[in-house]
């Protein structure tokens, strides 16, 4: 096997007040729940267990991971890192549904369209019109994105298109100068990062989920690929039962 | 009066386990105990309040800092703004005190050296031996510090030397870009700071106290220094009542 070039760690939020209500949250900028500091705090036991000590920390703009990443790096002994953020590691927008009760959606739009929308490769949700109830198109914190970029929904596809040029421009910049680099974000941006490092297809991408408050370590090669495809989850067994779990919910 | 050009607001951390104890700190990493983080977000809430909203923070390296900063942002709604850290900020290494309970420290070596380490400008206290307990020799988060520049021992004019570049080469750039800046930090690197700022003589320094957890803003002209000299307290009362309190206290 080639000698690892680059290290990068994957940490996806754990539960926040919105998740344990069962509502779409996208861009809302909801905090951590009880059960999901707790998440945190262990992700950041597990690098430190494995003596996986980022040097640089990279998160959305969004509560909720930005709170994962403090607690974390908290746990591991790295709270000094420097720290660097971006709206294009957030959360998918996930448009009009954004506030709404998934399954209120689910009995008003059916099955198929609902699962079109959360499943689907290139389908976003109906936009969110700015100005409207859980809107972000008046939020500060965007203030420097033009309205061309500033997204009102987002399929999955619009996530790795808008994610790209951060991994290229700013993350990648970080693994060349020899840093440990922890990605603190969110399920779809995690998703669109690991549909480009793995090289998985539009389809195929669909069926992977990726654990909350697990760390995913891919160590890359010169080229920046995995050396070993899919990553290795610093608790591969609380990872497996976390992905069969989410397997059989879709079963119900 | 001149328009202001700049604004930067300096925030000083709160109670940490060790004031609760009465040791001396400097650059041990302890964390704010409850009345430390209650400060912070107090002073979080001052800047909401105020309207005062950073658009870059900027930290020490130390962990009571940090966790001010990330408190007051959470407070205010600016947990997503930028950071920046530098141990340029920290609080003034005490060298061969650190970890030293104060009482005894007075009682073993008098009144008068006492508080010549404390408060003079220039004597440091002796030196604390690499790889000694309470030394930061072998801390990761100091190893791209050159040995001949890793403090072993401050007195306050050596934190202004090593605080002053951090100002001039990461801050005023900040300043320069149109944002407002906030800067969470130590009592001894934001006197080191205000007496840049202020003008403070060697000897007028040494009665220049800065309340915990209380925004202290500066606007500031085109060249760097305040409209109002001292700035302006966010509660000026309660600082007020601070300074007075700890007058008092050199009193008894």
């Amino acid at each position: 096997m080639a000698a690892a070039a680059y290290k990068v760690i994957l940490l996806r939020h754990g539960e926040s007040e919105w998740n344990a209500k069962n509502l779409f949250t996208g861009w809302v900028d909801v905090n951590l729940n009880d059960k999901g500091e707790k998440e945190a705090v262990r992700g950041g036991e597990l690098l430190k267990d494995a003596g996986l000590l980022p040097d640089v920390v990279h998160t959305s703009v969004l509560k909720r991971a930005i709170r994962t990443s403090q607690l974390a790096l908290e746990a591991a002994d790295r709270h000094w890192i420097p720290v660097r953020r971006s709206w294009r590691l957030n959360e998918r927008h996930y448009g009009a549904l954004q506030g709404k009760d998934k399954a209120q959606t689910l009995a008003e739009f059916g099955e198929e369209q609902f699962m079109l929308w959360r499943r689907s490769y290139d389908v976003p949700p109906p936009v969110l019109a700015d100005g409207a109830e859980f809107s972000q198109s008046d939020d500060p914190r965007y203030g420097s994105i033009p309205p061309e970029l500033l997204p009102r929904t987002e399929c999955l596809k619009d996530v790795v298109e808008r994610m790209l040029p951060y991994w290229y421009d700013a993350i990648v910049p970080d693994l060349t100068a020899g840093r440990t680099v922890l990605i603190a974000a969110h399920g779809n941006s995690l998703r669109a990062l690991v549909k480009h490092l793995d090289g998985i297809s539009d389809t195929d991408i669909a069926a992977l989920n990726i654990p909350t408050g697990i760390p995913l370590a891919y160590d890359l090669d010169a080229s920046f690929r995995p050396l070993t495809p899919g990553g290795t989850y610093l608790d591969p067994e609380a990872a497996a039962a976390s992905i069969e779990a989410v397997k059989n919910q879709g079963k119900k």
